[in-house]
């Protein structure tokens, strides 16, 4: 498949890196390309700057926001949940409609210090936003409860034993979404919750994964497994 | 230990009824304690209006929310977390302070319809509003992420491999609920969170499961087992 990757962070490259290795034509969307190549902050997970990182991963074609989505059937969506609205505008409204867009954002607002409190929850979200900004792209909200590593790696943990949920309104999006965690990233258990609504239960369930990353585990990797 | 719960809803029942198995003095405690035996409501969890559930439960002592939190040294809030700020002032400060509060409830929403809403959360959280109220209790916030039946006997899943959260500011606190969770309910996995902040993730995380009770598992026989 075409797909675009939007955003520069830890989770843009961790999804561009793997869909490309998969063999999908992949392209990164980011608002400036030479800002982005010219930017000299290192990421947190060791993939060094996005110049660093582009020239181990050139197979991942970088564009702006717009000629990415353009060019793509699908886009995930992997900017800061709080910077997702805006970037999505700039990637054109006509560059979404009718596609796929896999929201794995989370709407963590560090303005105010550690622990991040979410900038929208509880009778909305950053899923629901977008769909409503974009009501001719087929929004699924998945991937957003854990690591970026994690995400298109299952295996690293429990032999890929754990939960993976996925919410939509188009039971068609959803499907290819599933395919491509399954297949792609190695989810065996992807746990289906229904309309975009269960974005919010999703979202918010973001300060507890923090609290244990922080305190009860430890560590970023780590995922939970829904035993029945 | 003498030990009260507040609350005559299938939590209050389920916790109160094993505490008093297990050969606690136990109290339950109410806001009425005739208009609750008089109450022909039948609770949805099969044990009947409340009369029927004391009749198979003698041993549970059916009292006043300040009778129950005066004779008790640890005390279970198992209100509806709506009314549980309201139910604790009229247990009184005085039959509070110094003593062990363990905080299940969660402030859920009814009134706009399902799904429910949170009355508090993001930046604060019920837990702490209520040791807000009540500076000299030791408020510890556990429970309130699994069904009723499922607190009091984690074996029901998994022979008990899935994953209980504590979070408070009083580390002995938190240790003699850790002592009622696995000696008594059966709890093997109990992962401290950290302070009541951490309470925030915890009620937040309702959303997500009541998005799984209704569609995903589609019962609320399940939980998550913390995958590392």
């Amino acid at each position: 498949m075409r797909i675009a990757v939007l955003g520069t962070g830890m989770v843009g490259r961790a999804l561009s890196g793997k869909l490309a290795a998969l063999g999908h034509e992949t392209w990164l969307g980011t608002r400036d390309v030479a800002a982005s190549l010219a930017n000299t902050e290192a990421a947190r997970d060791g993939t060094g700057t996005f110049a660093e990182w582009h020239e181990r991963n050139p197979q991942v074609q970088v564009a702006t926001f717009a000629e990415a989505a353009g060019n793509a059937e699908v886009v995930f969506n992997a900017t800061a949940g709080t910077a997702s609205l805006d970037a999505l505008k700039l990637s054109g409204e006509e560059n979404l409609a009718g596609k796929l867009l896999v929201d794995v954002a989370n709407p963590l607002d560090f303005s105010k210090g550690m622990p991040p409190s979410l900038s929208v929850c509880n009778t909305d979200s950053l899923a629901e936003q977008i769909q409503g900004a974009f009501p001719a792209a087929k929004v699924v909200k998945t991937l957003n409860t854990v690591t970026a590593h994690l995400m298109v790696d299952a295996g690293q943990l429990a032999q890929g034993e754990h939960t993976m949920f996925v919410a939509g309104n188009d039971g068609d999006a959803k499907a290819t979404v599933t395919e491509i965690l399954r297949e792609g990233f190695g989810w065996k258990n992807v746990l289906d919750l229904g309309d975009l609504t269960a974005a919010r239960g999703m979202e918010m369930y973001l300060p507890l994964w923090l609290s244990m990353m922080m305190q009860g585990v430890k560590s970023p990797m780590f995922n939970v497994a829904v035993v029945t």
